[in-house]
């Protein structure tokens, strides 16, 4: 399935020079969703994994209808004070300022095999801190699922000897 | 299944006197998030509907698997500045101050036939904006499904006489 003819170039969001890939058009054809999803399962079918991780909010929208599919558990990781419970943060570094993510504290017990989800990985920040959410839980990475790469933004760089697969890659 | 004992009351959030339904202890557990998915499915398989409209980033986790496992489409709602491409937006009151809502202009044709999927019916606001959005592009909404429902709060009152559809009902 040609799925990057489903994909919309926003030019200049969210800000002057980007050509913003938008998933919208693709989610809206429910069998090229369900192909993505499809993808997502078999490119991660080798990797042992306990459950699935999706920072919010695009990242639900590939986490939570793998979590439903193989049957895994599904655990969401949220901007501050959207998480009822006790939680861990992260903060990281962005372009201009920084950004705090969370999880719940419970949620991850040590030595669960956790595989991240993601629709973008672009410079890697956002993973990453999910990444440090999770370890500094006693939980282990084994896996890491995008439906689209930006390859020049090297974001492979920032997971070390992680296993990382994408669906689609873009050389921008 | 008994979905209501995986689902927890966190005390006092969002603040004090609120028991907050916490669902992320259910998707927690991939058969029973499956099986909610199911039953959101089940519900509403006698409504005829093109598209599923959720809105962020909670309802993504009921709409999105529910797109993939039906392949109808499943179009986004969100907080402003979020979706790239042009918007309409409606600002809908809340207890204290407003919030408001948007939905890409070209996602809606006019005369789909639309489904509304959330994870909580409580008063109605956000749902009730959702559906102003989807008829203001000339959008039908033939159907609203949701996981809970605090009946108490009334919000299918806000609802007019649309088929709405939940799996728990709490009577706090």
């Amino acid at each position: 399935m040609d799925l990057k003819s489903k994909i919309r170039a926003v030019e200049n969001f969210p800000k002057e020079g980007i050509s913003f890939k938008d998933i919208t058009t693709l989610l809206m054809d429910g069998e090229a969703y369900d192909y993505v999803i499809d993808q997502c399962i078999e490119l991660t079918k080798d990797i042992e994994y306990d459950v699935i991780v999706g920072p919010e909010a695009r990242g639900f929208l590939i986490a939570a209808p793998m979590s439903v599919k193989t049957k895994k558990g599904f655990i969401p990781v949220r901007k501050p004070g959207k998480l009822p419970a006790e939680t861990v943060s992260y903060e990281y570094d962005l372009e201009y300022g920084s950004d705090v993510l969370e999880i719940h504290k419970d949620a991850i017990k040590p030595g669960t095999k956790v595989l991240i989800a993601d629709d973008l990985l672009a410079t890697g920040g956002t993973v990453k801190a999910v990444t440090e959410l999770i370890e500094s839980l006693g939980g282990e990475v084994v896996g890491l699922v995008f439906l689209m790469e930006l390859t020049e933004l090297k974001g492979r760089d920032l997971l070390g000897d992680k296993v990382v697969k994408t669906i689609l890659e873009y050389d921008i």
